[in-house]
Order: structure tokens, then C-alpha cells, then sequence
């Protein structure tokens, strides 16, 4: 019986936010697997702010997903048909099985999952690149110490949320900035944090003098524009900004922080980080928040909606900010 | 003899460039010295950008200096009168003098130079804040590696000449820019550098990319706006920007670096730096620097105006760009 096979391919750029014309969804026959591959059925794709640069033309960290291609994406799923010795039928795995229902692989880039230890949605979300994202991010290039106070944008979602939650557990001071009430009161009373700041409705500067009173010494920022503006304001001596993302400015031309001289006096800075430059110790990382899940320490929401049809219209959340923890995708078979 | 002071004081805050009426020019008596003091005449008086800085009212690395308070200004100077057993008559000192033809101090703050090994006013130039800035800068912060490419703004003034014959002597590839054609030559022909981009008749661009064609490794600035912005799109991974100066930035409304996401792809770094916090290497950083003009490695030019009453006029020369080297005013008696 041949299977079909329903992909999201990139059809368009976007100039701007992506519109229901960026995407095509095909139906295809799979091929026959050939000797050393494998066929995973995608259960849970995952949906992440970086996936809106890897369909701009320009020159990044990895190549972009070229027109007439199936969306990256980052997957689980589970092992339908095996040629390969390294690979077991009914094993899950993860890697970038791209957004559709079926992936057929030579295996590379994929590794197994323990979907007894965690649930399978789990392994692309606080176990996948959103938590070892967190998980390097804090430790590695913000170099938390105890006491230091931390201020984190994209606060609820599924990097930001993992960031705050592990500077709590290292004894930090831990502010969150996020958008509505529901978020705002989700980050302070589910996760933890010492203190929320709505962006939608209280002044930033406001609402960082109220919060940080001694000044920021981390400043986790997944979002940008004014909110990385407002936060450079407030920088202490040696202050670390880690630029994770900068969501508010990927869909228009982006606005440079106009207070960046704050970098200045106050010798702080400012890097960038990719998490695949931790691929090696992806391991230790995710050991560790595993451990931090089971003891309570730390709490992994994800926002599992259904359906690759809807992908265009899910992937929108992501930007329009009508979800809460870790999107992701269901591909319901 | 009662001795007559001319003193340059603080009179009014400017908004943008100063004016002449941000300062007023007092002759004042000076009173006889206590026991514990000295009395220095200040030869030489060093213009620095940071200066502006300080004339704001706003919090920074040192408080601003007061409206009616002698301005803040680096000298080197001899000392004339002495009831301070740790100063001998006649020493030469460098410290902060301030804007004035004498000082008395009970030498806090103030260093023996040795005016048989170099000339005085050297000593506030490359032997003194600007050398000390452009090497700490470029070997600490900007952590150097032999055959990486070095873009540096400012390139022929008192620090920029400085950074890039000092990356040129650790081996690497050193472009500068700067304004005009004398600049230009002066930068290649005299001190070394690999290439220049006269950023007053060339487009940034172009320049960087015909210089830079395997992109940056580090970034020293030391003017800001549409030049750092520009050199971000060149940053190669793990790039180091230097944050110095931004000269074209002090005497408006800061404008962000809006290619900042260049950081986030290249995992590089924009960190700034204050000198002072070297303060206890000065003293190697010297040595090492007086080495090195001695060989004949490192250039030193001092661009030297005359009389306090010019002032005003010399100090503006900073933001025009109408000098060459290390800008230093010499206080005639």
C-alpha cells in the first residue's frame, strides 16, 4: 500500500508576516525506503520564532529553506519501516523531519527519545531546542550568579518560561515580561517568578524601575525593539544582555536600540547565541532539566494544537502572541 | 607673590555641541598651599571626547562635573611649590589637573612621569588614558588573534591610531577608517594599516566590503551610528565589537544600531569598555607602549593647540575632525 504523504512546502517569501500564499500543502506518494534509511511518522512538529528567518533569502547561520522545499522543522515521531541496523522499528526519534506527516531519513541529525521517561511532545519543546536554548542561554552566556536579578522577555513562552524557572533554581532574582494578564499571572504564580511585567498594559520603563530597583544584571531578551531599549536603560556594571531572538522585528525592518551606549558606561554587553553551538552537550542539558521536571523545579507547559492544514494559521500564534508555553503541532493520522 | 589661575568652568549644560557660552574663562588667586599639598603648573591639557560625557547631568561611570566646578581634564604639569613629602619639587605629574594653568592637590590621583624618557605631554597621550584605552581595548576586550581582520573607526586619532598599530604589530589585518584623504594616507602611509575607508567621499559599504572581504573579526569603535551599523553586516561568527566611543553620538539623540540581529547570527558580541578599570596594568601597558615606540612599532602624534583662552575653539575640534593624533591643548605662561 503506497502512503500519502501531506507536506508544507515554502512557495513564496514573505515579505513581512508569512500569508496563507507563503505556504503550498501537497499530497504526495512516498517512495520506497532504500538500504540504510528509515521512515518516521511524524506525531508533534514543533513551531519556533526562528523557523520566519530560515524562509528569508539572506545569509544566516543555516541555509535558507529554498522555494518549492518542505518547511523545516524540528520533529518527533516514530519509526514505521527501518533499513538501518542503528535505527528500530517502533523507536521515536527526533531531528528535523520538516513540517509533514511522514520523513524519510538516512537517519543523521536524528536521535531516540525515551517516550517512557517523557511524553514524545516534550522531546521538541523543554527536552528540545526551546529548553537547551534556556538551559545554555542562562547558564553559559549569561552567566547567572546568586542574587543577581534577571529580567527575561518572551517570559510564558517555551524559551523564556525555561529561562526564568532555572535562574530561580541558581538563587536568582527573576522578573518576566510578557503580553496580557493570563501570562503575567502564569509566569508568577505557576513558575515562580518574583515579578511580571505586562508589555500590553504598563509602561515598560515603569514597569522594569518598579520590578529591578537595583538595575538588571542579566537581561534574557527574546523579543527586541523597545523592550530590549527599555531594558538597556537599566543595566548594572557588567551587566550581560544574551540575544536570544528578537521576535517584534522579524516580520519589518528592524529597529536598532538607540540606547546601546548604556553598554558603555556600565562595561556591559551584548552576544548572540545559536544553541547548535551546544550540540555536544545537549545530553548533559537535557539530563539535567529531566531531573528538574521530575523534582518539581521545573514546569513544562506546551500548547499542542492539531492538524497540518492549519499550520499556516498556527505558526501566526507564535507572532500574534495567543499562546501560552511551548507551540507545537499535532499531526493527527 | 599671589599667583593668578585662569580656570575654564562648567557655566551651563549644552544641549548638542557646546557653545561658547557652556564655559566661562575666571582668573582667580590662588591661596597659598597646606601642609600635605602641592602646587602643579599644567603644561599640557589633554581633549578627550569622553569630556562630553561628563558635562551631561546624567548618571554614568564617573558623576557628571558640576555647573560652576572647573572643568574635568587630564594634565600633565610640574610640580612648583610641595609640602608633600611624596612630591618632590619639580617632579613632572600627570592626573587630573583639570581646565586651568595651576592645580593644588594633595596628590591623589596624580603620577610621577619621566620626562627624560619621553616627552610631557606624551603622557596624556599615548603613554597616557588614550594609549592605555586603545591597548586594553584591543588586546582585552578585543582578545586579538594573529591573521584576523581588524576594522577600526576613528582610525587616526588619539586611540584609533593606537588600536590598529598595535593589531598590526600581533599580526593582524588592520583597516581604518576615517574622514578625508590626509587621514587616509596618513593611517597607510604612516602608521602601517593595511587599508582605509575615507568615510567622507566613499559609501561605508563599499568600503568595508572591498577591505573587509572575508568579513570582520573586530570591530573597534569609536565614532558609532551609520558606521557601526554598517560594520555589522560584516561580522564574521563569533565577532568582537569594541564599544569605545560614538563620537558621532554625543552631541544628539543616540541612533540604534539597526543591523544589531548581525549579532545574533555571527554569535558575536558588542561589549563596552571603560579605561579606568585597567587602572592597576597601567603601569605594563606603559612600559609595553614605550617599547614599541622606541623600536619604531608604534607612532605617536600629538596634534598641540596653544592658550586657555582657545579652549572653546580647540576642544570642538574633536567632533569636526580638523586634527590628527591625540588633540592637546598647551597651557602658555
Amino acid at each position: 500500500m503506497t502512503l500519502l504523504n501531506k507536506q508544507i512546502k515554502l512557495a513564496k517569501r514573505p515579505e513581512g508576516l508569512p500569508k496563507p500564499e507563503t505556504w503550498t500543502l501537497e499530497e504526495n506518494s512516498l517512495r520506497e525506503i532504500n538500504e540504510g534509511e528509515i521512515l518516521i511518522k511524524n506525531y508533534f512538529l514543533s513551531l519556533d520564532p526562528a523557523m520566519r528567518g530560515w524562509i528569508n533569502s539572506s545569509r544566516s547561520y543555516i541555509p535558507p529553506v529554498q522555494i518549492g522545499e518542505v518547511m523545516r522543522a524540528g520533529t518527533v515521531g516514530e519509526i514505521i519501516k527501518s533499513k538501518n541496523k542503528s535505527f528500530e522499528l517502533g523507536t521515536f526519534v527526533s531531528g528535523w523531519g520538516g513540517v509533514q506527516e511522514f520523513t524519510i531519513s538516512d537517519g543523521l541529525g536524528f536521535y531516540k527519545v525515551d517516550v517512557k521517561k517523557s511524553p514524545p511532545e516534550r522531546y521538541i519543546g523543554t527536552l528540545g531546542m526551546p529548553g537547551m536554548t534556556a538551559y545554555f542561554g542562562i547558564l553559559d552566556e549569561g552567566k547567572i550568579k546568586k542574587d543577581e536579578t534577571v529580567l527575561v522577555s518572551g517570559a510564558a513562552g517555551a524559551v523564556g518560561s525555561i529561562v526564568g524557572q532555572i535562574a530561580k533554581i541558581k538563587g536568582c532574582k527573576v522578573i518576566g515580561i510578557a503580553g496580557g494578564k493570563n501570562k503575567c499571572d502564569y509566569i508568577i504564580n505557576e513558575l515562580g517568578f518574583d515579578g511580571a511585567i505586562d508589555y500590553k498594559n504598563e509602561n515598560l520603563i515603569n514597569g522594569i524601575k518598579r520590578n529591578c530597583s537595583n538595575g538588571i544584571d542579566v537581561f534574557f531578551d527574546n523579543v527586541g525593539g523597545e523592550i530590549l531599549d527599555s531594558a538597556l536603560i537599566f543595566l548594572r556594571k557588567n551587566a550581560r544582555v544574551v540575544l536570544c531572538g528578537a521576535i517584534s522585528q522579524y516580520n519589518k525592518n528592524p529597529i536598532g536600540p538607540k540606547n546601546y551606549l548604556s553598554l558603555l558606561v556600565n562595561r556591559a554587553s551584548i552576544k548572540g547565541m545559536i544553541v547548535f553551538d551546544y550540540a555536544d552537550r545537549y545530553k548533559i542539558a537535557m539530563e539535567q532539566i529531566e531531573k528538574w521536571i521530575v523534582s518539581g523545579e521545573i514546569k513544562s507547559k506546551e500548547d499542542i494544537y492539531e492538524g497540518i492544514e492549519n499550520f499556516h494559521e498556527i505558526f501566526l500564534k507564535l507572532f500574534n502572541g495567543k499562546k501560552l508555553g511551548k507551540l507545537i503541532l499535532k499531526i493527527i493520522k
